[in-house]
C-alpha cells in the first residue's frame, strides 16, 4: 500500500521514514510550536488562519522558520496534494505543523537557533473512531486535580509541543473515567479549557466560555462563536467556575478533529437532563453546514465501518 | 573519524543516524521524562541516583520503561563503555537518558502508552567552554519576567523534556545581558531555579537554597548540601527573594556539568564585591576532591586548547 | 435495649430523644465547634487536650460556652460515665463535643450571642469496620479538584462543623474509588488535610508531614510526631506535594478513631512498593503499646465478629 | 397564642417542637442546602425560582432531596397557608428552605446519603426592626480582615448552611462598628459579597456590583440590575475594589428581607455626600411597586410600633 | 533671569526657595497624593478632572486639604497665572500638585493629621526632548521582573507620591534597554500599567487597555478611549497579558506629557512592522486637534531647537 | 531656646530651618531609603549595624550615597555628638537617616541620579509617651483589611519611605481603636508587620515571629531573638496566621524606639489571660539589661513629668 508523503525541512519523505535526529531541540526541549487543521470534504479548513497563528507563535518564541507565511502555505498546500490520493472520499485528514527551533546541542545555549529550524509538515487519516458516539451520547467531562499553566509561565495561547502537563491532567480525569474528557482549572480554580480543545457551556439560552486569558484561543472556538452569532445566540466570554458547569443546560468541547463534542456528564453529574442539548445542535448543524459535510455523520459511518 | 554510539529501545546506532519518528510522542507532545550526568575522569557520577530519579519520573508520569532500574544501569554501562575510546584522557562526557512514552497517533488518547517507550541513552562530549570563564569571573545572573510553572501544573521534580517555558524565560534573561544566566521566580516572587541548574547564596557565613517546593532536586544541589555539611558550612533550605541574592555575599549555581558556576552579578549589581567568595571557593575545591578532578582545571584546559 | 445517655445543655436525655431546635445557629449556620476523641480500654484519651483545643476554638469564634474548661471536662466524665455500661468489654466509643452559638432568629445579627450555647456531648459506638482492612491492605489516597478552604477565609485550626466544603472535596475523591480517602490540597496547590485527618508521608526514613498553616492541628497528628520522636524517626513538619506522595515510600493518615491509617495507593498509583512499610507499623506497633490496646487489631476483631 | 406550623420531613408540627436529631448532618457537619425568600403582601415572592435555585444546590451538593420542585413548590404553599392566619395584615414573612443529606453517623462516610434528606421548611414573622431607619439614614459598610471563601473551595452561590466564615467576618466588620454590615472581599482583594447580600454601588449614574464569579447569585441581585434596565439606569457586572466602595456616590446592599440597604459609610468615611442617593431611591421605589407594598413604609411602621 | 512662581501651603514663592521641613510626611513617609495635568497652548488641559481626581485621593487617603475644590482649581489658576509669562510662545508647562498630610513628628501616630496638609502647586517647562523620536520611530517597551502593587495593598488609582516600587521596576526594563519604557505586570502576571502611564494595543483593528482593577485611571487613557469612539475605532478594557502585546499590530503608551507615546518594539521583538501604526497616528491625530497644536510637532520643534 | 542640629547634604542647619526642595525625589516619587536608631544613656544602639543595613538598601535600590559608610558613620556621630547636650540627662533621641536620590525633574527618567544624592542625618526627642502604658497594661493588636505590599512588588526589607500603604493600613486598624497597633497581613493572610515593627507570640513557652520573607529584618526583631537565645527560650521563624494570635498566651511587637511593645489584646480578644506574659517581661528586662537602662521606667518617668 501507498504510503503519506511527509514534509521535513526541504524534502518530502514517506511516512515510514520521517524521522528527526534525537538531537533536535523538539526532542531535547519540546521547543516546538505547532498547528493542526483538517480537511473537510479534502479542502482543507481555515488554513490561512493558522498559519498565521503559526506565525504569532514563531514570533512569541523567537523561532525563524526562515520562510515566510505565503511559502509554508505553498508547502503545506503541496503536502496535502501529495496525499489525497490515499484518502478515501468520505475520509477527511488532518494537517499538522511542527516546527521546532533545530538542533540542540548539549551545554550549548539552548535560546540561540543554531541553524535551521526543523520543519514538519504531515497529513494523517482522521480517526473518528473516539468521538463519533459523543456526537448523540455526549461524553464525560471530569475536572483533574492539577492546574493549567499560568500565562505568567507560558501562555496557553503559544500553541506548542511542550505538553506533558496537559498528559498529565487528562491522566487524572480518566482516574475517574477511563474515557473522561478533562476540563481543566487555572490556579484560580476558574475553568480554561481541555487538553486539545476549548470548552462551552449553554445557561437560559446564553453560550459562554473562557475568554482566551487562560487558555487557547482555539479557531474551533471562534467557529463556534462566529456560528452562534450568526443564529442569534448570545455568546459571551467570561468567567467560568466549575459551578456552572454543575449548571449548565449543556456543555461541549470544541477542537479541529470533531468541531463539537457534546457533554452529557460533569464529574458524574448529569449536564442538563443528560441530553445532547438543542444548542449544541442548533451549533453542530450550523458548522456541518458551512463546512458541507455532515460531521457527525462521518464520524457514525467510521464507526459502522469499523 | 568514529563516531559515538547511542542507544535507541533495543539498539546501538551511530550517532548521525540517531533519528526516531515524527510520530513519536516526544516529539508530539514533549511527553518524555529525562536524566543528565556526566562522568569526572571517565567515570560515571552518582549513576545509581540519577537512575532512582529517573524511575521516580516514570511513576509520577506512569511512563512504563518496560525495564527495570538494574537494566536500565547495564544498559547506561554499555553505552558509556561503547564511547570510552573516543574521549581524549582529559576529557569528559555527558550521559543523557531520554524516554518518552513512545509513539502518538493524532487523535488517540494520548494517555495511553500505546506500545514501547522511547528510550533513548547518549553520551556526549562535555563542552566546558561557556562555563571557563566563569568559574573566575564569575557570571551575570538576571532575573527574567516570568514565572516558573507551579507545581500544581507540573512539578518541577518532574524532570522533563516539555521545557519551553525555561527556555523562553532564558530569552527574557538574555534580553539584559547575552551571556545572563537565568534566576527564575515562582509565581509569588520567589526564588525558584535556573532553567537547567539550581541556585545558592551565600549570606553572612551561611550557605542558602531554596527548598525543592519549587525547583528541581537537583543531584547536584545535594552535592553541595553534602559538601557544606562536610566543610562545617551552616546551610539551609528556605524561601530566597531576589533581595536576598542582591544584598548576598556570594551566589552561584549548580547543576551537571559545570558543578559550580559562581555569579558575580545580579541583575546589573555587583554580588559582593563582584569577586568569587570564599565559601563558594571552597565548595568547588571539595568537589575537585571528590571526584578526583579539577574541575575548573578541566573547562580552562578546554579554553586553552580552543 | 437500653439507650444511650446524651448531653444537650444541661440535661442528660436518651440518644434517640437528642434534638435541638431547627432554629438553633447549629442548623442555620453552621455556627458550632466540635473535638472528638475516643476511649481506647474505656479510657478517654487526652481529654484534657481536646477540652483545652475546644477553648481555643470558643476563643476565635467568640462563642460564649458559659461554663469553665473544669466544668466541661466533669461533665464529660459523667456522660462517659453513664454510657460506660453500655460497651462490651472489647468496644470503644467516641467522645464527642458540638456546642453552637444557640438560637438563632431570622433576620436577627448572628454573631451576638442571644442566650446560652447549645452544648451537646454525645458518645457513640466506634465502628471500625470501614478501616479495618486498611491496617493490612491500605486505602487508596486521592486528591479532589477543589482545594482546601485558605486560613484567611476560616483558619483550618478551628475545629468546626461548617464542613460542607470538606464533604463536596471527599465526594469528588469518591469520583476516583468510591473507597478513596481525600488528600486535600491549598489553593496553592500543597498538600493540606484530609476531610478528618492529617496526612504523613515517609521518605528516604524521615516522616513528613504538612504544618499547621494549611491544615488542623491535629492531636493524633502530634501523637504521631511524639511517638516518631520517641522511636528515633527523624520528623518534619514541611510543604508537600502531591509530587511528594506519588513518589513516597509509605504514606498514612492519623485521625482520632483510627490512629493511623496507612493509604497504599496515591491516585491510582502503588505508594512504595504497595504494601504497609515499616515504620507505619512501628508507629502504629508504638501507639498501641502507649495506649494499651491493639489499634488493629480491635477494629479486625469487630470486622470479624461483622 | 397560636403557634406557627413547620414543615420537618413530611410532617407539620408546631414551630416549639421543631427539632431535628442532633445526629442529623445539618448539626454534624453544616451538610444543609437553604433557600429564603419572603412575602409581600402575603404573596411569596419569586419563590418558583428560590425553588429552582434550592435545586441547582441539590445537584452541586448531590443532596437527593427525593421530591421534585412542584412537590416541593406544593410543600412550600402549604405550610404558607397553614401560618397565613397568624400574620397581621400589614406584616409579611420569611419562607425558608434547609434541606440536609439526614442522619450522619460518627465514622460513617459523610458522602453517602444514608436515608431520607431532612427537609425543614418554616416561615418567620419579618422583624424589620434593624433595617428600618437604614432606608433614610443608610448603614455602614466595613470591610473586615477575612476574605471570602473562594469558589475552588466552595463556590458562593451554593446557597448553603455551612455559614462559620461569614460569620466571623461579620463580627470583624462589627469591631469597627457594632452596626457594621460587612462588605467581604474576595482573596485577591476584590468586593465579593456581605454575610447575607449582594453589594452595589453608583459611580456617575452607572449601577455596578461584581460578576458572581465570587459571590452568591443572589435573586434580589437580579431584581435590583432588572429593575436598573426597566429604569434606564445603565448596569455593569464588574470587578470592583474597595476604591470603588470609597469613591462611589451612592451604595447599596440587596437582600430578600429588606431588598435595598443604602450605605451611607464605607470604612468611616462618607459614601458620597453621606445621605441616601437618589438612583438608590428610585430602585427602591420602583421595586415598591414591583410588589405592590412601601418596603421602606412597611420597616418605618413597625419602628412605629415597636 | 526671572523665576518660576511656586505655591506652598498659602504663599507663592520663586522656584529656587520652594522648601519644605525634611519632618513634613511627604519627606518621612511619602504621604502625599498628587495631580500633574500640562497646558496646550498654555491653556491647562482638563484641570477640573485633575483636581476631581485630586479629591478622590484625599477622600481615599483621609487627607484633609483645609480648602474646597473650587479654591483649589483657583489657586491653581493663579499659579498659572503667574507663570504665563515666563513661556516661550510655542512652550508649554506641567500644572502638578503634590499634597501631604503635613508636619510628622517622630514617634508620633502618622494616621492622624497634625495640623495643615502642605499643599505645593507648580507649573514646570515640557521638556519633551525625551518623546521626540517616539512620535515617528516608536519606543522599547519592556516588562520587568517585578509586579505592581496590588490593589489589596495600595490601589493604583490613588495617584500619589509613594512611588518606589515603580522607580525600582523601571531600572529593571532599563537592564533591558537604557531608553526602555515599563510594561509592569500584576502580581497574576497581566499586563497592569507603565510607571507614568496607562498601555493600549491595537489587534484587528479593535484598541485594547486594561481595565482600572490593576492600573491607575489615567486621564489620558480616557481622552484615549474618548478619541476611539469618535473615531469609530471599537475599544475593549479587558484583561492583556505579556502574549497580546507581543502580537499585537500597535503598541503605545498615553500620560499627560506625550499624549500618546507609541512603542514599536516590545521585549526585544518588533510590534508589528516595528513601525507607527495607522490607528496609533489617527488617534495622535484627533489628540491634537481637541487640543488645537501639533502635539508631536511641538516636541519635535523642541528636538529641532535643542 | 537652643535647636537641634541637623545634617543635610553637607551642612549642619538648625532644625527649623532643615529644608529640602519640593523637586527633591524624595517629595516627588517617595524616593527615599532610612534608618532609624535611637540611643540609651546618650549611647548610639546599634548604629553600625543600621548603617550596614542602610547600605544594602542604597545598593538595591541603586541609589549612589556618595560616600563610604565609615564617613556616613562619622558624619552620624557628629550629628548626635552636636546635639548631646540638648538632652535632659534621663532622655534618649532617635537617630534618623533618610537619604533620597537628589533632585527629580519633572519629565526626566527617575532611574538616574541626576546629581548628589540628599542625605538628611537628624535626632530628635524620644517621645516615649505612646508607649508608656503599654509595658504595663499591652497595647491593642488590631488586623487592617489591606495586605502587605508583596515582596514581589516592593521587598519589605527595603527601608523606604514610600510607606502610603503602611499609613493607610494603621488607619483601617484605628477604626476599631483609636490606639490600635496594626498586625498587617500578607496577601495570603499571613502574620506580615506591623506599620513600623514586628511581632512576636509566645505559645506553650515558644518565641515565634514571621521569617523575613514577608516583613522588614528589624534589628530590634534580631535583639529579641538573640536574648531569648541567651536566656533559653526556644524561637522559632515561622509563618503566622491570626489564629496563631488569637490563640497565643502572650504577643508583643519590638521596634527601635519602645523595643518591646505587649499587646494584650488582638482584635477584641483578650490576648491570654489580658495581662503583660512573663517571658514578655523576661525579655524587656534583659533588654534594659542589654542597654544598661530601665527601658519601661524611661517612658513612665517621661509620661510622670508630662
Amino acid at each position: 500500500m501507498e504510503e503519506r508523503q511527509v514534509y521535513i525541512s526541504g524534502k518530502m519523505v514517506p511516512e515510514s521514514q520521517a524521522r528527526i535526529s534525537i538531537f533536535d531541540s523538539a526532542v531535547m526541549l519540546g521547543d516546538t510550536v505547532t498547528e493542526s487543521t483538517r480537511t473537510f470534504g479534502h479542502v482543507p479548513f481555515k488554513l490561512e488562519e493558522h498559519i498565521e497563528r503559526l506565525y504569532k507563535s514563531f514570533k512569541v518564541t523567537r523561532i525563524d522558520p526562515q520562510c515566510t507565511a505565503d511559502t509554508m502555505l505553498k508547502i503545506t498546500q503541496d503536502v496535502l496534494a501529495a496525499n489525497l490520493g490515499l484518502m478515501g472520499p468520505g475520509d477527511d485528514c488532518w494537517i499538522v505543523h511542527n516546527v521546532s527551533r533545530g538542533l540542540a546541542i548539549a551545554g550549548a545555549d539552548p535560546t540561540v537557533q543554531l541553524g535551521s529550524a526543523t520543519v514538519m509538515i504531515f497529513t494523517q487519516a482522521m480517526n473518528l473512531l473516539p468521538w463519533a458516539d459523543y456526537y448523540t451520547g455526549g461524553c464525560h467531562a471530569v475536572t483533574p486535580m492539577s492546574r493549567a499553566v499560568p500565562s505568567q509561565s507560558l501562555d496557553a495561547r503559544i500553541k506548542n509541543r511542550s505538553r506533558m502537563a496537559y498528559t498529565l491532567a487528562e491522566m487524572e480525569a480518566k482516574l475517574v473515567d477511563p474515557l473522561a474528557q478533562s476540563v481543566i482549572l487555572d490556579v484560580h480554580g476558574n475553568v480554561a479549557e481541555n487538553k486539545g480543545g476549548n470548552i462551552f457551556l449553554v445557561s437560559d439560552g446564553v453560550l459562554k466560555t473562557p475568554t482566551t486569558a487562560n487558555c487557547l484561543a482555539g479557531l474551533s472556538r471562534q467557529v463556534a462563536l462566529d456560528l452562534a452569532r450568526d443564529l442569534g445566540i448570545p455568546a459571551v466570554e467570561t468567567i467560568l467556575q466549575p459551578y456552572d458547569l454543575a449548571t449548565a443546560d449543556e456543555v461541549f468541547f470544541t477542537s479541529t478533529p470533531y468541531c463539537i463534542m457534546p457533554a452529557t456528564r460533569f464529574n458524574g453529574m448529569l449536564v442538563g437532563d443528560g441530553t445532547v442539548g438543542p444548542i449544541t445542535k442548533r451549533l453542530l448543524q450550523a458548522w456541518s453546514e458551512l463546512v458541507g459535510l455532515d460531521i457527525a455523520g462521518q464520524a457514525q459511518a467510521q464507526r459502522a465501518a469499523s
